[in-house]
């Protein structure tokens, strides 16, 4: 199955939930310490609980380098888990000059057999094109991100009236003449989120910055919905992975995700 | 040595030359394939030959990631072996909401022990920030990058009249505080280079596209020395590391490695 087919079998189930793994040694269940890898452990319980009702999987790549070849094993180990049928994001947030670049398309679909990914567009079209070579997969570029600074640059006003991002989003727009490519639309942006919602045309729109960011669920859905669109996915990390400390915690996570589930398909209703 | 003191010491004695490990096991002499693990041994002779002579040694992650754990450990073991005395430049690109950063910071500075990384601008200080308070080592952040696309978001102008890069410019200067951010800026852009070298003040600048990618050292040393500033390192992979096939490569890449160190040195007299 393509990535496009993988997440359009899961939304038409109004499954709008991507599960973000950002698991860390420091914030699991306490009990999970006496496993031999406490963080294997812990993402096999989460996906094992959440695997029927998830959008999904957002595997945040710097929590598994930063422990070396023990979390780049883990991560692979947590590929092989999820298996096939449910989409796969890499949120390795990469871009480079194009034979580099290519290196990492390499490596995050061809290794690590990811169905996505997410990259930075700062570099322009020869750092994106080796990954959009892979027609099959879902590249994800980061349009307007979910943090403060995102005014910074991303927000900064070009000659033309425009915001940097929203030339973004035209550039990705043009680059997706294989209907591979996504955007990364924070969800602490409501009000732009309005405003530039038909410029997304049919891209999926992966939007994280829900719960621990702050940004509201219901305006997300909401606003998807006013403008008859359901190609989105809601990334939640550690909104959902620690909500419980106990040793249910993957029942928790369960409950909470198809609570979530249900909210959603309420106001897409 | 904080990565400072290790690059200072070099550009002292006129090294200006960083070598950049874009290490293909496709592309390195193929005698060498019948050692176990023939990267590892192709940086080692690289580096053995080199050591005395380089500004820094720059690794592309991205040739590493790409063969999974044991591309990881070869990252390893070359960072092992080059040691203490030269600043190691991950070229990883890496720019993520501040908790992730954070994590990358983590791996690229305390895991994988390197002395400067390079980083994505896009999503602002908060993206930045969990490198620069590692004030003993040096973070990169992209200005003016050597591909063609750079056209595409880079040299886009803003309502200021600015282009975007040099709004990157300006803001890692305030950034700056603890005289720990340099800019990579591409060699390809002459016009560019001459222009704004001004507003880099101290900055160190890591410059890549000279070689096969078409900038020119001359030209890139020329305009530092006329600018008075010697506070530079020009990348060269591609052009350095393969100009050899035999098994005298090491002193082939050695050879060229000094008549650069000299043509250098003499554009700088």
């Amino acid at each position: 199955m393509t990535a496009q087919e993988k997440l359009k079998n899961r939304i038409e189930k109004k499954y709008h939930i991507c599960i973000g793994l950002d698991s860390d040694v420091n914030k699991i269940p306490q009990h999970l310490l006496k496993f031999n890898n406490p963080i294997l452990e812990f993402n096999k319980r989460i996906i094992e609980s959440t695997i029927d009702s998830a959008a999904a999987y957002k595997i945040n790549f710097a929590f598994y380098e930063s422990w070396g070849i023990e979390g780049i094993k883990t991560l692979e180990q947590t590929i092989d888990f999820i298996g096939d049928d449910v989409v796969i994001i890499a949120d390795a947030k990469r871009g480079d000059i194009g034979n580099t670049s290519l290196k990492y398309a390499e490596s995050i679909f061809n290794h690590f057999r990811c169905d996505a990914v997410t990259l930075h567009p700062y570099m322009g079209i020869d750092s994106i094109e080796p990954f959009i070579n892979y027609t099959d997969k879902i590249s994800f570029i980061l349009g307007l991100t979910s943090n403060k600074s995102s005014a910074d640059f991303e927000k900064q006003i070009l000659s033309s009236g425009k915001f940097l991002y929203q030339e973004v989003i035209e550039k990705t727009n043009e680059w997706n003449i294989n209907n591979n490519c996504g955007l990364v639309f924070g969800a602490t942006n409501i009000s732009e989120l309005k405003e530039n919602i038909p410029s997304f045309n049919e891209m999926p729109i992966l939007l994280p910055g829900v719960g621990a960011q702050g940004g509201s669920l219901e305006e997300v859905v909401s606003t998807f919905y006013q403008n008859n669109k359901n190609n989105f996915i809601i990334n939640i990390s550690r909104g959902l992975i620690y909500i419980d400390e106990t040793e249910s915690f993957d029942k928790s996570v369960k409950n909470k995700l198809l609570e979530l589930n249900q909210q959603i398909a309420k106001l897409l209703m």
